[in-house]
């Protein structure tokens, strides 16, 4: 057993929209040897998530803000290399929220220990991680999709988005989804999407929500809503009477300096007597075994698919955060560390 | 019996922003001698609610538009004069939407008859009416409100307000109202308000979020919303977790002529896990039953009070309706045509 140099990514400036390279710096700490009770970790994987640019503000939300000069936190995979904490050996898989950063060494409590089940272990952060169960337990739980009904999903590429579809399909809906570019088109397609909206070539509220109506001539009964804006617009111009939208971000208002609008037809709530509400996926946390046990179904089944966009090395950790904004991943967005 | 000329309002034009008299035009009709199965009926009272701008403009919604040239509807309460039709006699006083107008013959099938039980019978378009019911539906079957929480009314002082402030207070909840002036506010008083805000002294949506957050010291629960804008901004600030938005209208919004955007701060929809959900007073009718129970209930026992403003005179209408978006009303607006 030994300390280990671990590099890690701060953050060195609270961003003002669009984090840039100045958001973040990287460093280097050491991982200690384990004392008792603790695990000394090497990370093999580290997610970037939307939900991460909240904490890089000032303000009280339901995660506690980062601090400048601090190492980020998030979802990791990494692998035990010393243990002096029960039921932790070398080589074990365990799944914590020390991402950014290399290694580490920490209590062993309260970390989950990952039994892959041939799947790969990054899969942890993704398809049956935190992104599915948020997709599961928005869509399910809050969106409540009856057989038949149509599911319109935003940013319905991305990592929660793309499962969002798959398990909508699984449950006998129609879906239509949204997403920026041909190949994300095409990805949509691949996943099922019966009604695919290229965002990019319907610029503005009214050009979206023709595109949409076009897509779901009988309107959507669920709008699984992952970007906000123009989007929560049309949305709402195409839900069916007593439609719902399962509200999981609004990634097109993280980065805004200057708080935008919301859509101008809010009214659409009362005359429809929509339900719209919010969730995270700590609202789940009860249902998880429900949850592992669906998606392990979907996956062994064949339903359910997913895809990986995946930077290779800690010191692309930044660019592949900022490249959440612009669009850039299919599916889950990945950083390689090991 | 015999046809009575009956003077009614009719719909001139489509408005453009807040209805002028130009939106409006007085003609005569004749209220014919019933036929089978009709009665003939003199209005007393008639009320103007402000979901009538809706059915102003040509645009589908939960009831359909006006046209132009014809008379309007709305809410009424009349004496029967005459009838061919079992079960009314001259003397009965039914509630009909036939309002708009002094007097007409239709059939009687669906009218309600209405026994006043020592009421006035105004209040059947108020506080035992359509107003009432939608205040106690509202809030009960939407909001939803544990004894203990706090309640937040926007157009508090108005005929729906009015009456969910008082249920409120019935059911054990802290209330914060909201309206405009000294008179309203000093009213709000008089119907148990723990605490008040006089938007007037407070424009825009920050000053209205920190006059909401005094008022609110530990935040709200429920938000019933009559208005929207800068009052839905407020309101998302200061819902504590797992709130809910009861959204009966967004008066602020009715006269745009083109919609104005929503509130910039959405995303609080997410991190509250809040929810947000439209009703119209049609979804309670099934529940009409335990709506005149317990409005009986709170009458008696004194626990809920109403007040009312006149306009005297069918000519007095239009001015009625226009007055309701300046907020020239308190508790609810009604007009007295006999």
């Amino acid at each position: 057993m030994a300390a280990i140099a671990s590099r890690e990514i701060r953050l060195a400036a609270r961003p003002v929209g669009l984090p840039t390279d100045a958001t973040f710096e990287l460093g280097t700490a050491d991982a200690p040897d384990p004392g008792d009770g603790e695990v000394q970790v090497k990370n093999a994987w580290m997610s970037v998530d939307p939900y991460m640019r909240g904490r890089m503000i000032d303000v009280k939300s339901y995660v506690p803000p980062f601090q400048v000069g601090q190492a980020l936190e998030g979802g990791a995979v990494g692998e035990v290399v010393a243990s002096k904490a029960d039921g932790f050996k070398p080589g074990d898989l365990v799944l914590s929220m020390n991402g950014w950063r290399e290694a580490w060494t920490g209590p062993a409590k309260g970390l989950q220990k990952i039994d892959p089940r041939g799947l790969p272990p990054q899969a942890f952060l993704g398809v049956v991680g935190m992104p599915g169960m948020t997709a599961w337990g928005g869509l399910l739980h809050v969106g409540r999709p009856k057989e038949g009904e149509t599911v319109f999903v935003s940013a319905a590429a991305g990592a929660v988005g793309s499962i969002v579809c798959q398990i909508a399909k699984a449950k006998g809906c129609r879906v239509v989804g949204s997403a920026g570019g041909p190949d994300k088109i095409k990805y949509l397609k691949s996943i099922g999407c019966d009604a695919t909206v290229d965002y990019k070539q319907h610029r503005g509220a009214r050009a979206l929500t023709k595109a949409l109506a076009e897509a779901a001539p009988e309107g959507i009964d669920v709008y699984f809503e992952n970007v906000g804006g123009d989007h929560l617009f049309a949305a709402l111009q195409c839900l069916n009477m007593r439609g719902r939208v399962a509200v999981c971000g609004m990634i097109s208002q993280y980065n805004d300096s200057e708080p935008q609008p919301g859509p101008s037809n809010l009214t659409q709530i009362i005359g429809k007597r929509l339900r719209v509400e919010g969730f995270i996926v700590f609202d789940f946390i009860d249902k998880q075994a429900d949850f592992v046990r669906d998606m392990a179904g979907w996956i062994g089944a064949g339903a359910i698919k997913w895809e990986e966009t995946v930077y290779d090395g800690l010191e692309k950790a930044p660019e592949a955060f900022i490249d959440l904004f612009k669009g850039a991943n299919v599916g889950k967005m990945l950083v390689k560390l090991a």
